[in-house]
């Protein structure tokens, strides 16, 4: 692994992504991430989080048109109530506060503590929930449904929403509106390695695949030798389709799990347009790339959303952050 | 890994980049990507390529402000004279067209080649040769030194100045000066697998690393057991700083190899940065993320460009491409 030591690898990254971005305040002592024009007079503010191990995400979505802060915990571990608390604080404008929380029993339970905190000061908090991850219910970590990729969508959405100064109502309802039409399916053709553990989190014979695998290596649906691009294709649009009848166009994020080669992953989307196409399902855009990884993990997911004008129209709006940028 | 054959690697990923980029023109068969509005009138037009397994270079690299056309080769090997002649006919408007290659044997050959097919044609060439690589002289596949990480610099700040209508001779004597005001270094933590083979390309075992690695993984200048990454950048940023000694403030690239998390890689970039800090050099821009890959070798590679204002302005131009983009 690239680090010093496991203790400072959050850290590290910290001070890194301070050093390579200068339009973001970043507090490495208290692992919050801020645009540095915040609090954004007329603005809704938008503050997520989660565990370490999935970059881009949150910190690489924080910038004008989509996060106004992020709040990164230890490697797969929920960030603590302290620093949404903090992050609330610091991006509030009065226009108030929506937390957008993938659904992790712990990342619910801090972002709920945070909540009470900052309301607690006097900020307007609303909360989106983030479950679009059709594999399974009920998963290590989970109560429910997992969220993925869809989280990229809601952020993005919402984002331009909140920078066209709609109100926070307004902003979470279009931010469940993108989550309820997003459905996500994953696999993994390797393990990851966290930096404490410095060995795979799982185990995955060689010449076998997860389908259905979580952003942390939990387990899926089940475990199969290993199947072609196309057939992975199959497998994943299907089980999206099926749990979300297609009734319209769709944005498509076809997206790697971190160590997929690029070259892999455009061919995948080849076969994921393949599969959607004979499916009946027009692609209204498509993002490939690594946005919602799990550290070193060789795999890929397809997350669908559902789009109509208003939310297509809000997707192509601009946004200026380090790993989501177009029209600034 | 996430194929279907290895035969149609390429193919494959050639049909999901036109799914993803409607505006780029790919001719799946012929292997050019064409940004969709070539040619542009009164504009220089730039053509690289090279080997497939270093994306999103070059294909992820066309659109306004950087390539007009690309042409992937196989993985890892040079793309025939056909492709590239291919392109200038398709991109010329009469304005000239720009070759960027990178120093290998094949690419070189084939490129002159294609120059004289397109000059046969009547289409004006130049050429800019990248060489920027300081780990060694000649290697696998190269006499000189080898092309990487420059290759960015060179071409999003040449495509600047064609976009707006520079002549053909001023744009290769811009991209002659990015080449030569750059150097890279780059370091393998684990080797690559090609589809083709199916197994690591080279053996390096594991808790070592391979300091000045090419991005095939040719040799570099001496393994190690694994260091820190404070220290690998020590290492890296030294050996470029020996070969070009500063002088006024520099682009930085801290690249990903293809399967180094974005996590590390981060903490990699605040290392980086605290070794010029340290030599007293001034960063204006930093990059940071996998965009000249040797597919799913773990690893980075540091590529400093010093710049005046001239080239820094044109670094900041507005540019429009799948893998970069900013100002559009």
């Amino acid at each position: 692994m690239l680090i010093n030591v496991p203790e400072t690898v959050v850290a590290d990254a910290l001070r890194g992504l301070a050093a390579a971005h200068p339009d973001l305040n970043v507090d490495v002592e208290n692992r919050v991430i801020v645009r540095r024009d915040a609090p954004v007079t007329g603005q809704v503010a938008l503050v997520s989080g989660g565990g370490s191990g999935h970059e881009p995400l949150h910190g690489g979505f924080v910038g004008p048109g989509m996060l106004t802060a992020a709040c990164p915990g230890e490697v797969f571990t929920s960030p603590v109530p302290d620093q949404m608390a903090r992050a609330a604080a610091a991006v509030d404008s009065g226009a108030g506060v929506l937390f957008i929380v993938k659904n992790y029993t712990g990342d619910v339970l801090n972002f709920d503590m945070a909540a009470e905190l900052a309301e607690d000061e006097g900020i307007q908090i609303a909360k989106v929930l983030v479950d679009d991850d059709v594999a399974v219910t009920d998963s290590l970590y989970t109560a429910g449904r997992r969220g993925t990729g869809a989280t990229l969508f809601v952020e993005k959405i919402a984002g331009a929403a909140a920078a066209e100064g709609q109100s926070l109502e307004r902003v979470e309802s279009i931010g469940r509106q993108v989550n309820e039409s997003s459905r996500s399916f994953g696999v993994a053709l390797s393990a990851c390695t966290t930096p404490a553990k410095g060995s795979p989190t799982f185990d995955l014979p060689e010449g076998e695949l997860e389908l259905g695998v979580g952003i942390h290596g939990e387990p899926g649906r089940e475990r199969r030798p290993m199947m072609t691009s196309g057939e992975i294709a199959d497998f994943a649009v299907n089980a999206v389709l099926e749990d979300m009848p297609p009734r319209g166009p769709v944005l498509a994020l076809v997206n790697g799990m971190g160590a997929t080669p690029l070259l892999e992953l455009y061919g995948f989307n080849a076969e994921v347009h393949r599969v959607l196409r004979e499916r009946g399902v027009p692609v209204a855009r498509t993002l490939v790339g690594n946005y919602v990884t799990s550290l070193d993990m060789a795999g890929a997911s397809v997350t669908l959303c559902q789009v109509d004008e208003e939310l297509l129209r809000l997707w192509d709006a601009p946004v200026k952050t380090p790993a989501l940028r177009w029209g600034m």
